[in-house]
């Protein structure tokens, strides 16, 4: 199991994130690209961070709101999803390539993942925009539809990398319980770790109603945002065994 | 000499220029990337459109001035200078990509193409973001200095494009007159279409002082904005003998 | 009965509408403000306009959606959105003062409006943040409910200007037949200009079921977007009785 | 003297500066208006925080480069800079007015300050722009010619705050020395609080070849960045004997 984490989040003078510090722990970096996130030149030193470290490098696209992080829904037509998706991967990849790299998956951000996981034709615009760039991954967070997925993906020749989150509750059906909901957001670290090494180890997890998931999870999403994330994270490397 | 041109401006639901109209006309489509122009799914359809008429494809990065339309200087490190054009190049090869096609060169827009053709210093620059993707070649205004920045380019094995203009009165150095003076502009479409037929033929023109500059041209820029320009398109093919 | 236009929508170099010529067969402008088109210097150049045919000007707040041009919903909290409509009606109103005059009004744009329409919370919102700038009114579409909008908008102060539309069909709730269903937008001007009869002389109007509603109309929203428009403009000032 | 900060510079879910410390310690609060940094929400709270401490609010206005902080100069005619000024002057001041208070100065930020003081046109066309609304002062750096400046200001009504700093080193014509130069930026506590001393109790400082310039300063700027930053500030109020 790999571990990704979503960073290359400031923007102009805006810092954001412990980049420096999280990049020697993990294996994939979700780059921002611009829309809810990033500017050219913060991809620029991103990249040159996650080479630094041999970190793969994914896109994190987004809806096109700044302000808002990239946060909230935006209606978009199956075209304009698309190109907002190409248009990232590619400024992304073509930095990664100035560096002698490349994109190795794209991974929806914030909004745009959560309608993605709503709406299957959604997904379904979004796996075939992908899949027009050969050797490009998706990933996308698993659930008890992992085999449906894995299938819509297989037939257009997609890989995709399921991702799964330490820090959150999951709902009998594979799903993140919603942050609204009290306990859905585990912030004791042994929870946390104890998680990531349910879904390492025993390819699953329990639900929020103790019923056991069979989740197979390439990737497990981790944060970078402070010291106490980064403490988590070193935590979890132990856990699962991974040294650097 | 091929015709090129700068199109792909529109930006959400603000239309610019007749692309539809001067599409066909053209051998290089110079397309807006979203900086000072344009947008993903604007992008998508002139990419589109350029390939239905098997127009080459350009990108067109610029500043990020939107409101400016990119017409303004802006003070840039070069690392941000490269971030731009690579982040720019990328968005738009990687729209191409997704129509089987990809960028053949870059042309700057606006202010960053004046910048860049007043300072060695930024065009280096330049040439070595472009030269970092083998086999896309810059497009930059002929001038007496051909030949130096035809050595610069030789050197990183960067292809280059030279334009020239049939509407742009020039100096004794090869450069254009600024729009400033009187006379830089020529507006009577015989004018025009007899200097477009001086590089073509003769491979140079007469600077406004009168003088006899030789300037090897591979592409005429010419402009799509309205019916007068899409007539003035026609009658320099015409001219110079290129066949639909 | 008043007219209003939505006009001042160009951005930067491109240009929106026929706003000269629409502007001397007006009452009140409601003006773009930024956020999903328009500009500052734009906006200087629409107030000027307005104040030289005396035109009644109305801030026209939105989304901050630009590439969208505000008509996608984006969820706000209450503070965001009172805070928009603060920032985008004084940022006007400060062009207006440079000018001698102040804005009257304000009339949300686009997926505001009907956002605002579809909740009474936060119809609620906005009305208390128009409500902050005493003399300012709100103008809205009027409904069935036009009492209970009164009502909610007398209990804090707020004048309210209800607006109707010409070319479209209404519902037997007085609200907008959606544009998805047939015949919900009128094209033919003579059916354009008797439904500004009805509401002008009449109060009222026939629903899309031919049910008759009494609709009391301070102000008709015309459009200025081309010459076919101008010209039933132009038969609306005359049938209902307007004098230039 | 008055001592003012340049705060409500976050931006959407980027923070920046540490408002909720310095606030208590200024008498003045330049308020970022959504070009260089800040949103409507961002301004809204931070107007509320001034409101709190009873600390004057003054309009921050820059050119449109959020990526670039407002630090580039941007070319701009006079009906633009105009507009971008009473733009922003009006956001902000349309939020004071829903908190019960209004903007009583404004200050530019960055290149269109550093701008404005090398070119005595576009000063002019400043205070013209602010003169238009009654009773709002321009803020601007005092030099050797705050004379010429206040008769500038004194023909058109426009009340003047002439601002110094007390980290930075002055030439003989009491401007600024680049940041570029060896020395121009103070970084040792106690020198810092000599200058402003220095401001406070002698109306004037010793420029960089130690020649004494008489200078009126009516605000000394001062920084809210970060702890250290804030012990200087508070050692400042110490020092010109300003009681909390």
């Amino acid at each position: 199991m790999k571990l990704n984490c979503d960073l290359g989040e400031s923007f102009g003078v805006w810092k954001m994130g412990m980049d420096e510090a999280v990049m020697p722990l993990i294996d994939q970096a979700n780059i921002a690209c611009g829309f809810h996130a990033s500017d050219p030149l913060t991809m620029l030193k991103t990249v040159e961070l996650a080479c630094k470290h041999n970190v793969e490098i994914g896109a994190h696209p987004a809806y096109p709101d700044l302000v808002g992080f990239g946060r909230r829904s935006m209606a978009c037509s199956a075209d304009e999803l698309k190109a907002l998706i190409w248009y990232q991967m590619g400024a992304l990849n073509s930095i990664c390539e100035a560096f002698g790299t490349h994109i190795q998956y794209v991974k929806p951000h914030g909004a745009m993942n959560n309608d993605m996981m709503k709406s299957t034709e959604m997904l379904k615009t979004i796996m075939e925009a992908v899949a027009r760039h050969e050797g490009v991954a998706l990933m996308l967070p698993v659930s008890m539809a992992h085999a449906d997925h894995n299938a819509m993906a297989n037939d257009i020749g997609l890989p995709i990398i399921f991702e799964a989150f330490a820090d959150r509750a999951y709902t009998d059906e594979g799903q993140l319980v919603s942050r609204a909901i009290e306990g859905s957001v585990y912030h004791e670290p042994a929870k946390v770790i104890a998680q990531a090494e349910s879904f390492a180890h025993r390819s699953g997890v329990r639900s929020i109603n103790d019923h056991w998931l069979d989740l197979p999870v390439d990737s497990l999403c981790i944060h970078g945002d402070n010291e106490a994330s980064i403490a988590v994270v070193k935590a979890i490397r132990d856990a699962i065994g991974k040294q650097l």
